[in-house]
């Protein structure tokens, strides 16, 4: 039933058939040394968001450029993972029901399987599940730290989850995950800081109190592409866990980057000219089912004036600016997704190429991989 | 690889995992019949959109309920449908490149299928792939009736590329199609009404210049759940396409109907609440990657003054307003995606149930068949 590769490696990326998810080996090879030259001083352990990804070949690389393992969101996806071979998976999310938990208290048995919970109930549930398997589960309490999504309210509620944490004979409490993602696309540096300056201080007032209260607080996880060097250099954080920077897109290009490592665009959506109707409005093959629009349209690379200015299911209009060369019928381009990950999610495969010719198919094996 | 279903007939609907895609199975065979019925008295033909869907199993549904065919809108879905015993399948839109129209040629010699054409050099290419296989080729010359997407100008242009379609001796031309797409959302009905007014128009004038200049143009095609009626009712078109008639979603609820056929939203996000930090937020475990966006997000059906906020990745986050009850942790609960056929894109299978039991899962055998 999976839908077969839209290439082989050997072929030049011109006769690559579209769309494609196209993977600029160069650049994503940089992004990884970049980012572990930018830990190294920092003292910090990497766990990369495998959810950005979803592709145990670029997992593998990850770690061996440094990092410790890798977290994902769903269960699935530790699955995928784990079946691939990778070793030690975060779960960086909480996971409800007897059922989902009953997966994961069995992935534990395989590999090293942590997970984050911000419920008592949801305690008692993996505690139950844990113990059905034969297993003991690292996890850690998910803190409030300015996101409002999930999580508990950093100091006393934190501690209060952690002593159930602690007291379930089946879990083993590794610290606290304190995870802002809404300063990740602050656009401004200075208010990104600020955000996480303010993050820090509850995740380390939380941390104090459960040390304080006779428990083990070893972990702090957290951070993401936009903000990690300022977790990572506060002191306070062991564990950082970025995704995007594997592949970056538009909307993280809006963000300023001024003094903070750079990432290079490394992942494009590799689509065909299929109409050219008049002098102003090409139509390019990839629409609303090719790439995510929650972060607006995607950039037109290389052709200046032309501009992706409107998705539908199948097709995206592109309109071009008076005097502007415009794209042929059959031409391809490169487009940058606006999000890079609900993106990823929609290709089975992505398409590795070395200048201008394919060097790798590599499966998205944890497409859909959402339960 | 494929992701095992989420369910197995006969399993109730409490028990299915989340995310899951639902049809609720009395719904979608009240919506079959209702555009049976409406069909039946204009003396057209009614031949669904199947991008809406991407499954088999729903295609020969619709032609029992007397569809004539089915139409979509790339070639990789033309091919599943075909792999899947669906006999007549119009690719609905523009096809270029020697690679993909040789597919396109190969499928004709197992199925009856035709495709649309916008430009002369895909005539050419179209012919060339049709000569290759030794097979014959209905097209459709598409006519830009107000979407401004794809198509040839009305009138003269129309007429030309239709003469060259007639003069390609592995062609055969079989009409124009006339799709006006974005009159589809269009709020009210006088508006809707006279937009595909002045489609018509277009349409008529094109048809009758091709048969004037002694082609025929046997078929008109086009139309979409919002307006069908309209196109069918106008003695000019032959063909309807609608697709999302058999699901719905919130996008098309905001439309007025008032004297249309109405039908019922069938299809649902099936979702667990993962997270319920305080009384007035709770998240749910489908974000981002379980429903699109672009028409804005889903609706939470079943709890009044619960909505859907804000979705990340892999969350959603809904507010519960003051005073209202919220779903507790571990709550399952239906919501209506904002936009149905890119949604139906991100699933594997489909979860069909009756009551509150499952009934069958069948296959999106086409999720993701965008080349």
């Amino acid at each position: 039933m999976p839908l077969p590769p839209p290439a082989a490696p050997g072929l030049p990326l011109a006769e690559v058939d579209t769309p494609a998810l196209v993977l600029e080996l160069d650049a994503f090879e940089r992004n990884l040394r970049t980012m572990a030259d930018a830990i190294a001083p920092l003292g910090v352990r990497l766990r990369p968001h495998a959810k950005s990804h979803k592709c145990v070949e670029i997992a593998r690389r990850q770690i061996a450029a440094g990092a410790v393992g890798v977290c994902c969101q769903k269960t699935a996806e530790a699955e995928v993972l784990v079946d691939g071979g990778i070793e030690d998976v975060l779960i960086a999310n909480e996971v409800v029901g007897r059922a989902k938990l009953a997966r994961v208290a069995a992935l534990a048995r395989r590999a090293r399987v942590s997970i984050c919970v911000d419920d008592a109930l949801a305690v008692d549930q993996l505690d139950a599940a844990a113990r059905a398997a034969g297993v003991r589960i690292d996890v850690l309490v998910e803190v409030n730290v300015g996101a409002d999504r999930c999580g508990v309210e950093p100091g006393e509620p934190a501690l209060r989850l952690a002593q159930i944490v602690s007291g379930s004979p089946n879990l083993r409490l590794a610290g606290i995950q304190a995870y802002h993602g809404a300063a990740q696309h602050i656009r401004s540096i200075e208010d990104r800081r600020a955000a996480i300056a303010a993050a820090v201080g509850k995740a380390r007032a939380t941390r104090d109190l459960i040390e304080e209260a006779g428990l083990a607080c070893d972990v702090v996880t957290g951070a993401g592409t936009g903000t990690f060097m300022f977790e990572g250099a506060s002191g306070v954080y062991t564990e950082l866990q970025p995704g995007s920077y594997v592949f970056m897109d538009a909307d993280y290009g809006r963000n300023s980057w001024d003094g903070l490592p750079r990432f290079e665009q490394s992942l494009f959506i590799w689509t065909t000219v299929m109409s050219a109707p008049s002098a102003s409005r090409v139509v390019v093959d990839a629409g609303l089912k090719a790439h995510a629009f929650d972060c607006g349209p995607p950039l037109v690379v290389g052709w200046p004036g032309v501009e992706y200015a409107r998705p539908s299911d199948e097709h995206g209009t592109l309109t071009v600016a008076p005097g502007a060369r415009a794209p042929a019928l059959g031409d391809k381009l490169r487009l940058v997704p606006g999000h890079c990950d609900p993106t990823v999610n929609l290709y089975d495969w992505l398409v590795g190429v070395r200048g201008e010719r394919v060097e790798a198919v590599w499966p998205v094996g944890a497409r859909g991989a959402f339960y």
